[in-house]
């Protein structure tokens, strides 16, 4: 496979939809808002990603059956009050620089296809310390509704972003910028040691008020334990595993070089 | 050479083959089972795959003459009782995010092409200490068979392969399962510090049951033994090896721009 | 977006201009005396690059709303006593090796295509000691204005630059001799620790003098002052910045292969 | 620039040259062999090669010129005792590995466009201690000609190369051998730690051996030791250098996603 492959599963019907997108970042608040989302209001998956810029990985199931690492699209028939929704979840971001943008324009992509009328893409806003009530900032690459993010709750001091916002976050609002399609960047505020629950459940208080969206939230803490769970057990198993003996080496440094 | 390059040596028939795969990894383990089959079968070198994303490297054999690394094919007509089989081994896996997704593309071309009916990958797990009695790992892109994978001799407990699989023998099983190629990967435990024979006949010995095969296995010790030697070797020299003065060096890092 | 993009806001006509180029390097000289002709000249901007070996990054106004990190031209009609200028100032280099040759590729291709007459590039020159009077150093892709850009009040001592001059500078030399296109690099003697605006006030003096143009000088400190404590905040927030969770990760070390 | 360029400064008829390849390695062995054999023999460039897989980077000359980095190819007409010689010398080696599958098959089209008989490529064979009588080493990928190169004063003892031949060298042994071409490796044994003047001259008298050829090689002492001054500047440049702010960052680790 040498090109990003989408998959489509299902041809729904949305009336300009909001797209929300939670890709894993820090505190993993966003992809945790937008998986929340999705099985709470049972949405339907209609399309899959596949890429060479994502890692070279299936994930492995309980019973041992295995599943590409992806990114995986839900849509969701709204209900008069809360408008129809695309969801972009994903097992993970692009590694490559070059990947970012790639993948980027395909989410701005789906976003047309479907005539989002909106996207709002989540995440978390590192703080280094422990919070007891994080604030949700916003950022917004269409100025005329900075007024109505904010009025959903959500805050923004001046300085507060001034490293930028990076990866796909960060590209759906620059290149959404260039091709007219209006995103928001909602972000808790976090530690950045761990897995979020409460700064998540900061973010989809907001979210949901942006939609008019009422969601059961006591699942969140659950999903969120069972997913550091997993993120222990990684990171146990890495530090098990020794460099592979003549297995792939890395040519770009200097010190490799015998002749 | 730009691009991944596939050289034949012989056109070879096989009847609804079963392809083993076995490519440097941890423990050795894969390449230790696959290269001790097209040993002890002796196997004939059908194809070899030459890739810009395998190390610029070539090997030294004993009498100085030198060979590209590659992964290469071999195959071997089946007695009636085990089918046919196509064995891909290697020096190398990609070095590459992008070639990994490449190169396993071309692994399953080459299935597809012969009409495997089913792959198996072959690797180790580590675990991080001292295993007396290894147990072997399975895991499939198909639901369907679960139950015989299992019989032949391997376990899988839940919560084990939560890190995912990693390299080849992962996207072989995750680009197969989107192309429609049945897919099973053996993993040895190992502790992940040395290559490990032991592990290694564990794993051949359930893929032996798998395939209806009966092989002499005392070879597979030796073997190890001297891939360690080997790796050894190279260790010693790579700590030899001082920053090559002008030569090549890496742009990627922000500490490089003099202006 | 899979390849850089060129976006044009308007069509400037410019007589034989003369381009400058001040991107980010060491102790942000380049950038610092560009930046400040653009606001003294009051240029206007009449382009803009975007690309995928740029950071997959927006920064984020003082209002919330974001910008995808770019490259900008901007231009400004001389006043008969000084040339037309294009001006070339940008967030970051390119972040990838061969990012660095396309995107000079593309600067040239806009100084051809405005016939730029010249095109001097701005930069620093890192000491490791504190400098109190720092010199300006020269140096250029054609050897017949060596005493006309020495004139300008810039040294070279043989040996100064044996480390040569890497990145953006470096390529507009080196790739702009190849096709025909007098360039001149003009370096800043700094320590290498900080944004350095003393150093930017010589490297201007001497722009200045080569363009004989006249520019106010004290808001370069006041700006260099603003740059800096933004690069404090970044520095801060990238400490605090924990590895994301089941987030994207880097399979190019050997150290990573599990099968 | 997008692609590799190779430039040609003038058409010289050769009749089926040798090619010596003296790309910068450890100790620098290949590349002071090969251009001092281009200083005493008075070899005329005609060829340059410009690539994106080289450093983004031009050198400075003693009087503030620059050059951009590359590599070269000189021709010398033989004088019927000695062969006609292509020589290859270059600044650097790619930096990054498909570069060097790229750079290699220029290399070998260039051997081939004039009908090379056979191309010799020089390096250094790191040992890690200080020798007094360094051997040289040789490795090819034609086994017909084993007794033939051993007979000009080289040495192999099984398992000395067992880490492979990295870089350059490796493959124009490795992808000649797929494209028919005759090759040969020669690396004299050095520490790794110095530019070695002294192994350079024992690889020079192999190869002037080979060749049939006389040259001086006092000077190639004064060109080891001026190398070293260039390399230890450039090392303390480095050192002097700090991270450029906001400049280029790597966006590869996971360490660096805020969103």
């Amino acid at each position: 496979m040498n090109e990003t492959t989408v998959v489509e599963y299902s041809e729904k019907q949305l009336e300009n939809p909001v797209m929300i997108v939670g890709l894993p970042g820090i505190g993993l608040i966003g992809k945790l808002v937008a998986e929340h989302l999705i099985d709470e209001l049972k949405a339907e998956k209609i399309m899959e990603i596949f890429s060479p810029c994502l890692p070279p990985q299936v994930n492995v199931n309980a019973d041992g059956t295995t599943k590409l690492v992806s990114n995986e699209v839900y849509a969701w028939k709204g209900d008069g009050k809360t408008p129809d929704l695309l969801l972009l979840v994903g097992d993970y971001q692009s590694v490559t620089n070059e990947g970012h943008y790639e993948l980027a324009g395909i989410y701005l992509d789906i976003a047309d296809r479907f005539k989002a009328k909106r996207i709002y893409t989540l995440g978390g806003y590192g703080t280094g310390k422990m919070i007891d009530q994080p604030h949700v900032l916003y950022a917004t690459n269409t100025v005329k509704i900075l007024e109505e993010i904010k009025g959903y709750g959500a805050t923004f001091n001046e300085g507060e972003l001034s490293g930028g916002i990076i990866g796909a976050s960060g590209l759906i609002l620059g290149l959404g910028e260039l091709r007219g399609i209006e995103a928001v960047c909602y972000m808790g505020e976090t530690s950045g040691y761990l897995v979020d629950p409460k700064s998540a459940q900061a973010v989809l208080a907001v979210l949901c008020k942006a939609l008019n969206l009422t969601v059961d939230t006591k699942e969140l803490e659950a999903r969120a334990q069972e997913i550091e769970k997993i993120i222990t057990k990684i990171k146990e198993l890495e530090q098990q595993q020794q460099p592979a003996p003549p297995g792939p080496r890395d040519f770009t440094a200097e010190d490799k070089y015998i002749v």
